[in-house]
């Protein structure tokens, strides 16, 4: 895949991803490009430099900033081993975005997983937005940062979640207060698409609703900045 | 300006908003495109139908969802006349956005206000997105009910807001615990620019810079996502 902008390659090769080759825009003289190439050749990676027109093609738009990497496509996590891996942990954290199918929204929703400590966002593999070049740099590179596991089957996923002992809790309208809530110990939240919500099945599934206190007019939250209160509500609990 | 989509027309039929004309596609058949043009008949507007092409060239794309509504310009609320209706109120909640440059992010940042009752939003003339048709549509229509005012002088105005009482605080990296602040009273959240952050003469204006507990490694929200989790912070603790 290519992973374009400055801040999404940086983040990258921080990382222990496979990195074939970082394209360069010739003429970049500000602080922060010269810093990142010269990480990158102290990384040991491939460096090449070129004219803008070569990576506005490649990415298919100017929106490169100047950096464009590429690596093997993304490596999503197996669930099974997401599970092991927390399986023994007092305060495992994970987000499972059932049907997010605008790439913003995910790239967001990543960015928020991994700005929490959140352990793993779970996602469908069907009439879901998948984790590509866009999100990505929309992620900010953040998805390098996170283990992300991709299933066909959401509510026999939140099965296995809820096995290993999470309470999960679907993040939805008519729920009763996230803020009533303790959200201490084993937690997973859940979170619907942008238009139809957690659906029924999945909310039964689920250990309870819970609902971000509205009182305005219009009385709905955009899909990422929903998660990102619940997320952080979580947060602070376990800080208090 | 023009309103596009349903529910950004739907929120606007329920204000007291001047309506020129509300515009429809043919052939729409669902149930909330009747409801939509019955309520919109119910309340007098003049409603127009016609076809597709007729619409996708007034809005530029077929980004209108078969209607289209016609106002006049955005009406922003006077600083002075906000300021003198909150000036009695005990849990007046002012934000601030200085600098939000991406329409996606200041219409999600509308929404965010609208949706935890905050009594209103002030952005800058200059260097900042303003409500244009674009924004009302990304805001689902929740401009319609969140009263916005438009300042030359983002300090100025926050001496305004802090002479009434409000205490003043900036969302920001670099600062105190969100979480350990006292935010019940009279509370002015300030927000900045994407790639910015708040300027450093506003955050001196600030009584104090807060900072919401990041444990990832890129430690960046989006800056809607960010003001989500601040604004819900000072819900959850005028709630408890």
């Amino acid at each position: 895949m290519k992973i374009t902008g400055k801040n999404a390659v940086a983040e990258l090769i921080k990382t222990d991803k496979t990195v074939d080759k970082i394209l360069v825009m010739n003429g970049l003289r500000d602080e922060q490009s010269r810093t990142l190439v010269k990480q990158a050749k102290a990384r040991g990676y491939k460096v090449q430099f070129a004219e803008k027109a070569v990576l506005d093609k490649e990415v298919g738009s100017s929106k490169h900033q100047g950096f464009i990497a590429y690596t093997s496509d993304f490596k999503y996590t197996e669930l099974e081993d997401l599970l092991q891996e927390i399986s023994n942990k007092e305060d495992a954290f994970i987000v499972v975005a059932d049907g997010i199918e605008d790439p913003h929204n995910l790239g967001s929703i990543i960015r928020v997983c991994e700005c929490a400590g959140v352990d793993g966002l779970v996602i469908g593999k069907h009439r879901s937005a998948q984790v590509t070049d866009n999100v990505m740099r929309i992620s900010e590179g953040s998805a390098n940062h996170l283990k992300i596991s991709r299933v066909v089957n959401i509510n026999n996923a939140l099965e296995k979640i809820k096995d290993i002992g999470l309470w999960a809790y679907a993040l939805e309208l008519g729920g009763s207060d996230l803020y009533k809530q303790d959200l201490k110990g084993k937690i997973c939240l859940v979170i619907g698409g942008e238009d139809s919500g957690v659906n029924d099945l999945t909310k039964k599934k689920c250990d309870g609703v819970l609902t971000i206190p509205l009182s305005g007019k219009v009385n709905s939250l955009n899909a990422s900045v929903a998660l990102g209160v619940g997320v952080f509500e979580v947060v602070r609990q376990r800080r208090v």
